[in-house]
Parts: structure tokens; C-alpha cells; sequence
């Protein structure tokens, strides 16, 4: 599959690279996530992801109108799938398996720079952001834990009633709050101790 | 009670107020109060809150070395007291009581500053006002479900083992999260609906 014929992507000196589309949007979202690692929201301009992406300014504005829609995008499209839900039988071991996921997305790199994004930018940028981590992270965590504990439920494990809004919201508030207030990053043992102690008993029949 | 002789705080045109030591910092902490809630964390200043307390820049500079100091200060002295905690019998009333100061707190006027000085100052501000809540609202409530908790163990309402640091930990992470996540105001009727679909449960024997 090697070929002698350098791709457009390999020619650093290139003017225009002739990218479209897709192709071009990727380039420009993955410089922007790359700046943003490197300049933070402060120092991060749409001249210098254009730089980046090695395109003009123009092909930003015109996917882009502004810095806040272009970083909400990148992270968005840079936080890791959460995937499917697991089915391996038990209760336990399913709430395991999503919560090392959710745990992972929130270490990853684009969950770590929207963490900081979000004490960076201004108030109304925050809610911008904060949108990104409901969509993006919260709301496709709390399926997945609706489809495991909905199959708990079906084994007759869960009992019947557990499946309230405000159960579904006690991983994901856990999560967030014990990273915000006790700096936690969420060891396995500690996944653990949570089902053990907080969820097992709120589903016992 | 009355008095015909005007006392220090009724005569605006005075230039010396002879306060001093707790009298004073009392009215130079409400000036920082009153500053936040009308120019905000960002146009709030020292010289400012002096003027608004009627004393000079170095009577706040004396004890207080920085802006971020004396909000910090003036947040903490004005967060409502949580009280000793409630002892109605049973868990659920004791639970309900904590948390309905706890949103009381949560929503009084310096507990709202907390939160939108939080958005407005820097990273490294922002982990001294972050301590402030943990100080300040959630420690204390932490220790009054201790509290009730164990009293409704010593009653034989409670479970014995579920008084574990994760099990403390889902109050104050639900309201945490439900506020900052659904905009939750949290309304006497979802505090009720928490305590039932997710307390009670784990506490149950």
C-alpha cells in the first residue's frame, strides 16, 4: 500500500492542499483542539487554527462564524464514542463497565480541554460549553445506564420502580461532583465502592 | 429605644466613623457584598469597597491583601448558617429539613455570588471560591447528614453499614448536579422525591 507519490497531506510546503469538505472541516476542528492544547481558549485565535489547518481564514469564517462555534464543535467531534451499551449479565458488572467509559471520555484529551475551557471563557460562552458536556457526554451516558439498568429490571435483578429520572442522575452527579470537589479521578476501586455502596442498594428489590 | 442623639452609622456626611477591629470589618465585608451584587467580581475594587464602607483604601488593605481575599471573606461571613442539625424522629423528615436549608443556602444572595463569581474570575481564583463552597456549604452539610444518618442507625431505621464516605457523598453531588446541569431550583417536592427514590432505598435494611 506504500506509494511514490506524496500525499497531499505530507507536502508541508504546499499553498493549497485542495482539501474539501469533510476532509477540510477535520483539519480545521483537529487544529483547533491542537491549539487549544498547546494556546488555551485565551491565546487561541481563528487566524492561527487557519494556520494550523493550513488553510485561509475565509474557509474558518465561512464553516465557523466564531471562536466559540469552532471549539464546541472540536470537542465535540473530539470526545471519545461511549459506544455501545455492555451486556455481560449482571447489574454490577454493566454500571462497571459504563462508568470506566464515562471516566475515560472525562480524562481524555478533549474532555480534559473542555474542563478547562470552561473555566476560561466568559459566562455565556460557559452555558455554550456546558451544552457540549450534556450532549456530548451526560445525556449519552445516562442511555446507556437506562439500557443496563432497563435490562437489570427485565432479569428481575433491579426492581421495577428503580428506573426514576432522579436515579438515573445519581452516577453521573457523583461523577461530576466527587472530580470538582475531591479532585477524584475516578480509580477503578473507586467505580466500585460507588455501585457497591450507593447503586446495588438503590436497586435491591 | 430611641435615641435623639444619631449614632456613627446614621451620619452619611461623616468623615470619621471611629469604627474599629469586628464594627468595622463587619461594614467593609457588607460593602463587598453589596459591591458584587451591583458591578460584579469584575468591576469590583478595593477602592470601591472603601468608599462603600466609608473608610479609607488602607483600612482594606490592612486586612485583607487582595480583591480575592476580601470576596472570599465576604462570601464565607455571609453564607446563612446551616444550624444544629433537626432531630423530627425519622430519617426521611431529619433528611428533608437538612435539605431544604441546604437549597436555602444554596439560593440566598451570597450563595448565588458564590456561584457567579465562580463564572467570572480566573482558574486560580476560582479554587479559592471552590473552597469557599466546600467550607462554607458543603462540609457543614455533610456533617449534619452524619448526623441524622446515624441517629436514624441508632434508631434501627438506617442499615448499619450505610454510613460510608460514597453514601455522604450523593446529597450534596444531586443538588450539585441537578442545579448546574437541569437548572434545577430544587423545589420542596424534588427534594421529597430524592429522599424516596434514592436515600430511602439505600438506607433500607
Amino acid at each position: 500500500m506504500t506509494s511514490s507519490r506524496p500525499t497531499a497531506a505530507a507536502r508541508p510546503g504546499s499553498v493549497s492542499l485542495r482539501r474539501r469538505g469533510p476532509v477540510l472541516e477535520r483539519a480545521i476542528l483537529d487544529a483547533a483542539l491542537e491549539q487549544l492544547s498547546t494556546v488555551g481558549w485565551g491565546g487561541l485565535t481563528m487566524e492561527g487554527v487557519a494556520a494550523g489547518a493550513r488553510t485561509g481564514k475565509a474557509a474558518v469564517y465561512r464553516r465557523w462564524p466564531s471562536k466559540a462555534d469552532l471549539v464546541a464543535d472540536a470537542l465535540r467531534a473530539g470526545l471519545p464514542e461511549l459506544e455501545d451499551a455492555p451486556d455481560h449479565g449482571g447489574i454490577r458488572e454493566d454500571l462497571y463497565d459504563v462508568c470506566r467509559r464515562v471516566r475515560d471520555a472525562m480524562l481524555s484529551e478533549p474532555g480534559l480541554a473542555l474542563r478547562s475551557v470552561l473555566h476560561q471563557c466568559d459566562v455565556n460562552t460557559a452555558e455554550r460549553f456546558q451544552a457540549v458536556i450534556v450532549g456530548g457526554m451526560i445525556e449519552p451516558s445516562i442511555a446507556l445506564f437506562r439500557e443496563v439498568i432497563s435490562r437489570g429490571v427485565a432479569r428481575g435483578e433491579v426492581r421495577g420502580d428503580a428506573m426514576s429520572g432522579m436515579v438515573l442522575d445519581v452516577i453521573p452527579a457523583m461523577m461530576m461532583y466527587r472530580s470538582k470537589v475531591c479532585g477524584s479521578e475516578w480509580p477503578d476501586d473507586e467505580i466500585a465502592q460507588m455501585i457497591d455502596q450507593v447503586m446495588v442498594p438503590i436497586f435491591r428489590a
